[in-house]
Formats: C-alpha cells, structure tokens, sequence
C-alpha cells in the first residue's frame, strides 16, 4: 500500500515535470531528458509509468478532460441562472489556465496540435457541449433572445475565448486575461439577451463560480487518482 | 537580368515550399530536407537564398505582415463605411487563411510560437491597429455606440476571429470558416450598434471586399518581389 502511494505520487511528479516542460517548450519542443529533469526523477522511472512523450501529451489532455468535466458539474449546482453560468465557466476556464500548470500545458499541447489534422477536438467540444446546454436552457430562462442558436452560440463563445485568451498569452502573458474576458461578456450581452432583460446585465457580468476546481498539480502531495 | 529573375522564381519556389511544409508540420516539425523536397530543389538552392529554418520562417511572417498591410489598405479604399470595413476585414482575413498558404503558414507559425515568450506579437498589433483605427471611425459614423472603447473593442474582434478560426479548423478543417464569421458578426452587431442603425445591420454583415489581396505564392510564375 505504502509502495502504492509513492508510485502514485512519483506519477504526479512526472506528470507536474512534463506539464511545466509542455507549458514552456510546447510538446514538439519538449523532450524527456528535459520533462525528467523538470520532475527531478530517472528515466528508468519515467518509463516505469509512461512509454512516451506521446503517452504523457495524451494523460495531460486526458487530465484536463476531467477538470473540465468536474467545473461544469460544479458549476451547474451552484444557484445562478445557465447565462451565469456560462459567464461563470469562462472566468474559471480563465482562472484555470492562470493558476494550473496542467491546463495550461493540455490548452499549449491542443492549440499545438490544433493547427494540423491529428488536432485533438475534445478539449472543445467539452466546452462547446457544456455551453450549448446552458444555451438552450438560457433560452427558456428568457435571458437569451429566442433567434439565438444554442449550438451555434456555444461554439462561437468558446472560439472566442480561445481567441481572446490565446491574444492575451501574447500581448500581456494573460495578466490582463480576466479583464478581456469581461470585456467579451460587456461586447455581447446587449446583443444575445431581450430588453427586459438588460437590466440584469452587470450581475451576469459579475457572476464567478465559488468553488474553484483544482486539478492534479494539487495533489502532488497525495496519491494521484490515476487509471 | 534573366538571372535575377531567375534567382527571384527560385526564391519564391523555396518560400512557397516552407510555407507548405510549415502549414502541414508546424515551425518545429518541418525539416530543411523537407522544404527543400517539396520546393524542388537542393539543399545549395535553399542555402544560397536562406541561412536557416528560423530565416524561413521570419520571412514567412514578413510576407504575412506586407499582405495584411496591402489588404487593409486595398479596404480603406473602397467606398464603405467603417464598421462595414472592419466586417471586410475579418471575411478577408478568413479568406487569405482558406486560400493562400503564405498566410496559412503564417498563421500557424504565429499561433505555435504564441503559445510562448518568444511569440511574435506582429501579426496580432498589425489586425488589431487597423480595426481600432476603425472602430474610432465607426463611432464617430455612429455606427458604433459611444460606449464602445475602440482600443479594448479591436482587441475582442482580433482575438474572437482568432479563436474563432482555430475551432473551424479543428471541428471542420475551415470548411464552415466563413460562416462561423458571419454568425460572429451576428451576436456581437445588435450589441454595439445604436438601436437606431439596427437596419444596417443586414447589409453590414454581407460586407465584403472586392479587390482580394493576393500573396507571393501566387507569384510562383513570375519573379517574386523581394527585399
């Protein structure tokens, strides 16, 4: 059990190593001398838990599935109505890509990988789902215009985040992240929600998730809850 | 002179080759001995014109920066008003990106080394300085609403068509860029513009321009135009 536990923890100090390597080189750019460095192991143990660079690109993509996954569902048992909720999942993608090294490397390895055909499509379309049902419900809710789309609205929320974090990145390393976020929410509410409904604007603006989800990086002093 | 020109075709074939092999590999992934493969020619060739893959690339970049400067220009000087122009500029830009494998190499070039610090900033401030220089105008045209700061306004327009144009890439292989475009202009027009101008709204949308601004790789049968 002992020796269990320090597998596992081994394992997320691989996994931290690599997502610092992939963050600052990129996954072409990285290489496993550098990513065993970065984790302070040997090579013998980072080949005991994964065979590849690929393996591990695949593990941190797979990661942040599952932070994205557990910030939707987080996000939809707080009290907010879907259109806060869609606000609230674009500051706390923000905050995420800010504060976790393995978002950011599994955000650096997809836009990476995005720009030829073996580009993942997960890391989207996890956001596109998520959204495009907060869409259809922000709907009934009377606080999106009924000509909105939800399928079509989701998929341009999230690309414009993408876009808009990604600009960030390079004109100000994503410290003016939250602000241009914002910024995003100011431009389109008066366009997507009925008049009547404009008043509720700087609260929907406002409106942040309280339970922050924190990915593996966390929990490099515990067992990582690995497959 | 015949030998000029001839070095001049020969130039551009090597340029044409590398933005190939960039788009399809990526700035890391493509290797000299490929450019030179898919341009035709030797090694000698390459190195007679080039000193190296990072010179390639620089002159990649600078090829993309002299069409945006050509397009915004070609723009600015047809008859429309300047929230229209922007519109154009973001259905050209998608265009360029579609077409011509300059600035689709450019493009990917740019967004691969984005992910880090040494991210060229170029290709992001050149977008971003003609729609702010735009939007000013749109306000004072009072297509825009005076609330709207023209600095913080470009910089959501440049980083949405951004991501906008990864996610089709990804989920369509661009197939649906234009469209995604449109329905950009769709959610954000209603939002910025004075309720008052709301029936442009349609013709705005349908914006485009009518002189296409073309990159060197269309020079390939004539002597390309070089520093």
């Amino acid at each position: 059990m002992v020796q269990q536990q320090r597998a596992a923890v081994t394992r997320a100090q691989i996994v931290r190593g690599a997502a610092e390597m992939f963050d600052k080189s990129g996954f072409e750019g990285a290489s496993l001398v550098e990513i065993v460095e970065a984790a302070g192991m040997t090579k013998g143990a980072l080949y005991f838990h994964f065979n590849s660079k690929e393996e591990l690109a695949r593990h941190i993509i797979a990661e942040q599935h599952r932070i994205s996954i557990a910030t939707v569902q987080a996000i939809a048992e707080q009290e907010a109505s879907a259109i806060e909720q869609i606000v609230m999942l674009c500051h706390e993608m923000a905050r995420q890509i800010v504060q976790d090294p393995i978002v950011r490397a599994g955000i650096r390895i997809t836009l990476e990988l995005s720009a030829d055909d073996r580009g993942p499509a997960g890391p989207y379309l996890d956001w596109i789902t998520a959204c495009q049902t907060l869409a259809t419900r922000a709907v009934v809710e009377g606080d999106l215009l009924t000509s909105i789309d939800p399928p079509s609205f989701a998929r341009f929320v999230i690309g414009a985040f993408t876009g808009v974090q990604t600009v960030s990145q390079v004109l100000a390393h994503r410290t003016d992240l939250e602000q241009r976020v914002d910024q995003m929410w100011m431009f389109l509410l008066p366009g997507i929600m009925p008049a009547t409904r404009h008043h509720g604007m700087t609260r929907i603006r406002a409106a942040r998730t309280n339970v922050p989800v924190t990915g593996s990086s966390d929990h490099q002093d515990q067992p990582a809850t690995t497959n």
